[in-house]
């Protein structure tokens, strides 16, 4: 209130001494001054910027194109239209204590994060935050495993089942796994588990293939843990505000901040929260607030672009995102149809609530299948043609099916498409 | 180069108009009316700003006062002190890819901020970083974590001992053994330990006692994690540049970030430090690059507070650390020596390579015991004077000491003087 009463006198005090010519002028070149006087003759906050990491190197018609990994890059351009509104300054003296908020459930939770994360959830009706605890993890990895942790009681002294239905996300099998745990393992394909206590993944959208699902185990104890990575409007119709035990986010998928390293769980059950809390705090003693803050930012800028901004493209996320994939899916299906040699699943369709219209799931992942004679190994096919993808035996299927990105940069994307163009 | 020649023809333009009064003030009012034209009505970039999260709530002369954590707010009076040097801004668009750079060992290291770990521990002597990988953790928790992963290979199926020389950090044994891995276990007190291979956790000054350490077992195939977060001019004299096959070191207990959430480890063999990224992308998928921006920017700060601005203690962190806390270590001598019923380990000292001078050690943590009799529960005795600690059974050792944190806000110490000042 002080800087816009003062700022008012300032108003009247330029008046006062007379510039009549072109206040405006002076003021944009004033500014000019001043930044150079207080902010060491760069632009505004410049000097406080970062070099940006490099991430991976440019991809051109020749080289390697890495679509391995889901890495998020083709946002970067809403981004950048965005500008400032999603800029976050951290001074060096905030958010230094490990505690973020001792009077709320999760003391490591960012009550600015939680607020975000539950608008947003209300402005996409793909999840009900009414009645549910948030918790905050380093990606939705994190908070997988702390899932595990919690639903795994290992009462009579034997590791819990993990399953989920083949093609399953390549990851589960090794997070479960790698350190051995006594608490619980990996028992594979949810379609053949017949065992009697269970936890079951259940991802929906699927990653690899982009199927929806629900639970699949009818397992007398089954536990399941909902991954939604991909439940956002731009990959799938928004069916219904999904209200399952456990549910995993993460901004990764649902605004392309994948360097941020932040997921979020929602978690209807107290007990299996608190439990999931211990793993968190054994784990890292909480999670990055630099994160946490950043990720209320980014999401604040998403839900002011459909609540505040004007209606348009470059304010509002999901329309950007569902525009992109839906034109690369519609490239990529005219081009695997023509090739003869490839094959994608059917196009999914449903009306979605978000939208409020009948839209095509775009799936992050395309579930490429090859019927090429003489190609047994499509991944190591592809790799030949430097097209870096993921090949079927991670996800628990056969070697003539792999897994492409289809979330990288617009040029990846391009030379990915002239490359299977090629391939007859 | 644009701006600054502009803001010179700013000044000529505001000589021109006349103002011959103040132009000094009319600069501020300015200031003020253009901050609230361009940065809706608030301080500069304070829209960019988030809330800071609330951390504990601050104490009263009332209130429990909870030393129970090793909180690092004394900090922030010197990051306030050093203003925008230290504030971070990231842009919407930057670091979104998982990837920080391809091409260096570790793919989600940033450059930036291994650049500031190896120039600081250049200015301090503590480690010596030529020959070493350097590696990036949430906190360096995670990385002792990824330590045990990469050290034990259970060739036989059995789980390798961890071990730690009584009194132990707390943390020690409860993450370790919280999923119950097949791969390592906690075994206890080092000094009784008489197996054949183990894994010995060397901290040093140790958490709790500050005493300094050097590896205690003598197994056949012994293996050792160097647990350094406390060694800085600090907390100990600088007597050598450690070069031990694992050094973990971390930002909170450096620089008082501790919600950065950020830590590193500088490993000498390839082969181990390649499991340990094993370990960080199965568990994280590598670490928040917001957190490594934040890290590289106040590293940053704190190096060139040595090498780059005048030589005042509002520049040089450790300086002002190191002030503070023999402040705190000698107020809380004189008043153990006054209470009759408490004591505290002897104090150490030596000569310090950084300070080059002799220096006392001033631990971040009191290791507190109390002679009175009747008071078998050191931490309840003191819980029932609003003093939260945590108690010796905890570090592996008897309930008549406890371990204080000396790191907290003044008003926090203050309080904590004046209770233990009137226990008799």
């Amino acid at each position: 209130m002080a800087a816009r009463e003062t700022g008012g006198m300032a108003v009247r005090c330029a008046g006062r001494i007379g510039v009549a010519a072109s206040v405006a002028v002076n003021l944009a070149l004033l500014v000019m001054y001043i930044r150079r006087r207080y902010f060491g003759g760069s632009r505004s906050g410049e000097e406080n910027t970062v070099e940006p990491s490099k991430g991976k190197p440019p991809v051109t018609p020749d080289s390697v194109v890495n679509l391995d990994h889901g890495d998020p890059t083709m946002y970067k351009k809403f981004w950048k239209g965005i500008g400032h509104r999603a800029t976050i300054v951290i001074p060096g003296w905030q958010t230094m204590s490990y505690f973020s908020d001792l009077s709320g459930f999760c003391w490591f939770v960012e009550p600015g994060f939680e607020r975000e994360v539950r608008r947003l959830h209300r402005l996409v009706g793909n999840a009900v935050v009414e009645g549910y605890h948030l918790l905050v993890g380093t990606g939705s990895t994190q908070l997988f495993q702390a899932a595990l942790y919690a639903l795994s009681p290992a009462e009579d002294g034997k590791p819990m089942s993990v399953v989920s239905p083949a093609p399953y996300y390549s990851s589960y099998p090794s997070v479960t796994n790698y350190l051995n745990s006594g608490l619980y393992r990996w028992d594979g394909d949810a379609n053949t588990f017949d065992g009697d206590t269970c936890i079951e993944l259940v991802c929906s959208p699927n990653n690899p293939d982009g199927s929806i699902r629900k639970t699949t185990v009818k397992a007398k104890y089954g536990k399941t843990i909902h991954d939604f990575a991909y439940y956002w409007p731009q990959h799938t119709p928004i069916t219904e505000a999904a209200s399952h035990d456990i549910m995993l986010f993460t901004v990764s998928k649902c605004t392309g901040h994948a360097g941020t390293r932040l997921g979020w769980a929602l978690v209807k059950d107290t007990e299996v929260a608190q439990k999931m809390i211990k793993f968190l705090e054994l784990n890292t003693i909480g999670v990055s607030k630099d994160s946490q803050l950043r990720a209320a930012k980014i999401l604040k800028a998403v839900c002011d672009g459909y609540e505040l901004s004007p209606a348009s493209e470059a304010n509002r996320l999901f329309h950007f995102a569902q525009r992109k994939m839906a034109e690369r899916w519609s490239r990529l299906r005219a081009t695997v149809a023509a090739s003869g040699i490839f094959s994608l699943p059917n196009e999914l369709s449903g009306y979605c609530t978000f939208a409020k219209e009948i839209v095509a799931a775009n799936p992050p992942f395309a579930w490429l299948r090859c019927h090429k004679d003489g190609v047994e190994d499509l991944e190591g096919f592809l790799r030949e043609n430097k097209i870096m993808t993921r090949g079927g035996p991670k996800f628990g299927v056969d070697e003539r099916v792999v897994r492409v990105s289809m979330l990288d940069t617009d040029e990846a994307f391009d030379v990915f498409i002239n490359r299977v163009a090629s391939l007859k």
